[in-house]
């Protein structure tokens, strides 16, 4: 049993120039007047599910246990796609059944994946196109308030879960995909501190990507000169290109889905 | 009576980038450090007040009762226009008297409508330029703590109501306009789910945008191939034309004002 | 002894589409869960610490004392560059010493400024490039929960301060600079109402930008014509260029760094 934090936490693609983000922490108020809503992201890339999943793999676990992390990127709005409560580790996840926590069934122990089903927990009126409000932001209300994750709805067995592009090793060479590019254009790799450990095992490297060639990891942006690129272990624990005091998805060209390869030295 | 929930709840036009916002929570949380702040949006349009009446029209009614919804859409700002606080309904609202209320004044029992005159709850020095810092966001967090509306100076018999744009309906043909482009691209008309089927009255239809040609209403996006124009009710009850994984204002070159055309059939 | 009021204010450039956010706010949270987090902007140019000092002097004196303010921009995370505690005034601050406090050393009284060196209060892994996160986060958290200042490291007696541009007078001409551009187009220069007023000592003037001329102060935007250029001062005191509904950046061409000159006439 989790004991709810009455920390809601949301992350959307619905931005902040609309009503979306108002309406659903009106709801989630209306339903639980004690809790405390926190806003994670709100300007996700529209209907970018990969992209939601990898944001709120990095946000969710610093927060006290019995946090309910309402996630609504959701472009099968509408069609059959299961909207579920998740009881995961120590925290609950709202959302659509679309691969958006893919992450957490990767890393916690899951608990108990439900579909919200019982409409007890619904606003009355369900609109077609905006679950965010009718469906998902009361349930994590109600979540919060300590209604148990198997009162939404029956229990899933089956459930979307993205493909996660892992990095592959062949002929002596380490490939990664570039899986987000943040907001100062920094270029996160999905190739892990350990991975690349294993991969180079003490030896010298090159990493490459389209044009850029470089023979070093850094520990800081300034460790190199204004508009040079660099690489380095991000605070995802990623290997990540980046350029001091500029865009690395600028100077090479490149976004998420992008080529890394790491060549060791024989 | 209404009783004061303790939230207070901003819509501005001030972005996320300066420090406007800020200093409105600031003086809200110095007049009130019990009150519980919520972003409904930052990034409207600036100085766009049909749009941030339209905004405020489809989140406030969610909220708790007694909650402050505190607006500051507010080109005149330092002119002439008065500054008001507004019971109605179950709730208040504070801004400009610039017709940013006008949907709740259409929809809502009018308590009371006053000016906010009485400098006790104002900030000392009111600048010419930010009334939210100055004179809205005191007002609001007073209300906040239970100081009653007419408190805060006369009672206003006149105040600005914008000219709402209503659908019309002659020779056999419903026009409408666009009243909203959310960060979807989905284009929101003001023609509402019962006007709607008060026209077609269970006829065969088309609907008409620009080169745009709809003989359907559909009840997702996902119904359509991905690209592809739809038109559906969202989650206002509006009329919308939308594109599945796409932005309909991007795909028809069109943006609020435009016109919709609905021709039913004999 | 300045008492904590239970909140912390977040000031970054790490907009509002990664985890970064997020992530600071559940780590706040874990250490103190009665906190009360207040955004007040995250969408500040990136990397740009003059930006972030500007936007920080016009929000902070509106909150509670006792407040602390976690301000990370901070581009030579990773580097040599201390993360500072600070007491000053009736407030606390977090962040790091890049001169991003600049404008709170010269009107607070500074009761402190600590490094932040003690690991108790950090999270257990430093990253290399998040320091809000694994540094500042905490730092805050426990500021929030009464830990005094002088817990977090040595007190430190020299500190990084931007060279604050200020007004010079020359040859019967005051000269300024525009120091901040607000998300209107405003451009606000360094030049305070006493300084203007010293100078031009009741005689008429001329206010120059660019092709700009000005002979009169506005109050308020609505005083000249849509499109119109104008001169006030502003909510932050300081002498602005505007436009009525419009941006003085678009139509002047001029951004921060930008020269104004006001003559007096004899």
């Amino acid at each position: 049993m989790i004991r709810p934090s009455g920390i809601v936490t949301l992350t959307t693609d619905f931005g902040t120039r609309d009503y979306f983000v108002g309406a659903m922490k009106g709801v989630i108020l209306g339903v639980n007047p004690e809790v405390q809503i926190v806003d994670i992201a709100h300007d996700l890339p529209p209907q970018d599910v990969p992209d939601a999943a990898f944001v709120l793999s990095n946000a969710y676990r610093h927060f006290p246990n019995g946090t309910v992390h309402c996630v609504v990127v959701d472009p099968g709005v509408g069609s059959e796609r299961k909207p579920l409560v998740v009881a995961a580790g120590d925290q609950f996840f709202v959302g659509p059944d679309n691969g958006v926590f893919s992450f957490v069934y990767e890393r916690e122990t899951i608990r108990g994946i439900f579909e919200i089903a019982n409409r007890t927990f619904m606003r009355p009126e369900i609109s077609d196109t905006f679950h965010g409000r009718d469906l998902f932001a009361p349930a994590a209300a109600h979540l919060s308030k300590g209604i148990p994750p198997d009162a939404f709805g029956p229990e899933m067995s089956e459930y979307i879960r993205l493909d996660i592009v892992r990095p592959s090793v062949a002929g002596g060479i380490l490939t990664g995909t570039v899986v987000h590019v943040d907001r100062f254009g920094n270029l996160v790799t999905n190739i892990s501190r350990g991975a690349f450990a294993e991969f180079t095992a003490g030896r010298s490297f090159e990493i490459r990507m389209d044009a850029c060639r470089i023979h070093s990891l850094s520990t800081s942006y300034a460790e190199v000169r204004p508009r040079e690129p660099l690489a380095l272990f991000g605070s995802a624990d990623l290997l990540e290109l980046s350029v001091n005091s500029g865009s690395a998805a600028e100077l090479l060209g490149v976004g998420r889905g992008a080529t890394i390869f790491i060549k060791r030295r024989k």
